[in-house]
């Protein structure tokens, strides 16, 4: 395939997840022009699977037709802790890398390239921005909602990023303080450990085990032939099982408390939801409204939207983009 | 009284609350250099209270010696939403005042002079970060826990006012989901309802109406001949009533609740209480630092200062002078 000639420059977005990389080549709409998809490996250091990802780049540019010096900037996103300054992905949990400098590691294929390093939620709160729902606010919270929960706040149409960089720990705030779950930080309680997919899984499983409640519940994910997840139960609330619609309004009820949380200080344009269980938003929403709207102040912040990401699969691959395109904020009137 | 001659240009401060009012100059170094205090007259309109602020104004400029023209500035503070672009206060609830166009009030006495308007609670934010505490601080938040309980973002030295000037509003964010207090916003569990000085006070009333329970801390504030009150409770709690420490104890630990919600979405500095409950903040700190500690994720969140204002009494008249003498924010490094 030859793809047209293009006045724009490309992007090389590589996207890390803890257990996916999405690398593509993005131009300045937003298009991806070339994609591969491989598996994140953490069985060898960083280093080896930066290499990998350089691998995937060269076939991207192949595939589009495309030179190397078409390429204008590099940026990449990581599951852990990023020091946008230094270009070093600090601490990534779950892959148990440490103090990688991936900026220093990809110049020396990418001379001369800009290269930009952000934590992929954050990277996803800028892909909004630049790319999605997020052009029209000037302030607002991402939101991931997938195996764990993390946040992104935009604030005059930048990322913040707190004092240490941690800021946006939307999965840790406690929203339920008398019966808490076990979260995987520690403490009990958080979000993370009352609406993330696997909290939602994890009720799945009590209410099975529960036989005389969860005997249809456990009946339709069997002759679907499907495992116990946060998909299986959507589909089965799909269907009308009650246990599985009263496991949605569960998560959606801790939801609102934490959105309820976050609009009281923050007061923002907006909440964008995304990652997996956004594509259940629709089986959240209504316990999620109801929560989050009794428990604001103010009109402004009852009426704000709180929306799903309009960037869908490859809201990383664009957050990764957008690390390159983002210009210096221009506030909206 | 006349003052040594300075150098320097003095702001007029003005800072009305919701029962009294102080009027002052102030230097660039923070030095009162005169005030006054009235009492908050709600029982005309808000112009003939701007117009007795006035009177204060020339009486300090006598008492300090000085001439009009010394003043380069005025800042107001309003007990309510104020609209710093059009300098109006849009409606100060307790007042009953609606669209006061203040700073025209103001220049029709003070033409030529810059006039800057702003909440209360954020110009204490502000002058914490001008004059106080905040100066060691990128990001931080100013929480007043007084009659009600208002806080104050400081999101890179400035003030965060959110999409519709209503950020900040900690007092609001639900601390207590299962047995909540009513609050004035017309909720329950908020934690204005459960850690204000109002509520200390309904508390400390609850205590006493359980006669085999509240024996002791009734008899103590008749003793002293004291109405029950925040300031009563303290004095009872520092004489070692048991009673009166519990119910410290259970307001610092909706305090620390709440500002684990804070700390974890922005990872502030640091955070700086005031208002008159910040007094008795040692009462409040063992089970606030024990509750917020346990439930912020990530060591540097853990580590922030949390600390009582460093400007005392007239932290809202230093409030509004740094309203006219806050620069366009350089961050610390």
């Amino acid at each position: 395939v030859i793809s047209m000639p293009s006045q724009h420059n490309l992007v090389l977005a590589i996207d890390i997840g803890g257990t996916k990389t999405l690398v593509g080549l993005v131009d300045a709409q937003g298009t991806i022009q070339a994609q591969r998809r491989l598996t994140t490996d953490i069985t060898g250091t960083a280093e080896t699977h930066l290499a990998k990802c350089m691998e995937a780049a060269k076939a991207c540019l192949i595939d589009a037709g495309r030179l190397k010096a078409d390429v204008s900037g590099v940026g990449v996103t990581v599951p852990g802790l990023a020091d946008r300054l230094r270009g070093v992905l600090v601490h990534a949990p779950y892959a148990g890398w440490n103090e990688v400098p991936v900026k220093a590691v990809l110049q020396n294929e990418w001379a001369d390239t800009p290269v930009e390093i952000a934590n992929d939620v954050n990277a996803c709160a800028l892909g909004e921005l630049t790319f999605g729902n997020g052009r029209k606010f000037n302030h607002f919270i991402w939101v991931t909602v997938s195996t764990g929960i993390g946040s992104g706040i935009v604030v005059d149409r930048q990322i913040f990023e707190g004092e240490s960089m941690i800021a946006g720990e939307l999965g840790h705030v406690i929203v339920e303080w008398e019966n808490g779950m076990p979260c995987g930080c520690g403490h009990t309680g958080c979000l993370e450990a009352h609406a993330s997919g696997t909290a939602i899984r994890r009720m799945a499983e009590r209410t099975i085990a529960e036989s005389d409640r969860g005997a249809e519940l456990a009946r339709f994910i069997m002759d679907c032939n499907l495992d116990v997840s946060a998909e299986s139960v959507a589909q089965a609330a799909r269907s009308g099982i009650k246990e599985a619609l009263e496991i949605y309004e569960t998560a959606g009820r801790y939801l609102g408390r934490a959105f309820s949380y976050a609009a009281n200080l923050l007061n923002p344009g907006g909440i964008v939801v995304g990652g997996g269980v956004s594509l259940a938003l629709d089986l959240l929403a209504p316990a999620m409204r109801k929560t989050y709207r009794s428990s604001v102040i103010g009109e402004s912040n009852r009426r704000i939207p709180i929306v799903p990401t309009s960037l869908g699969y490859e809201a990383g691959l664009l957050g990764a983009a957008s690390l390159v395109y983002h210009q210096p904020p221009r506030m909206l009137k």
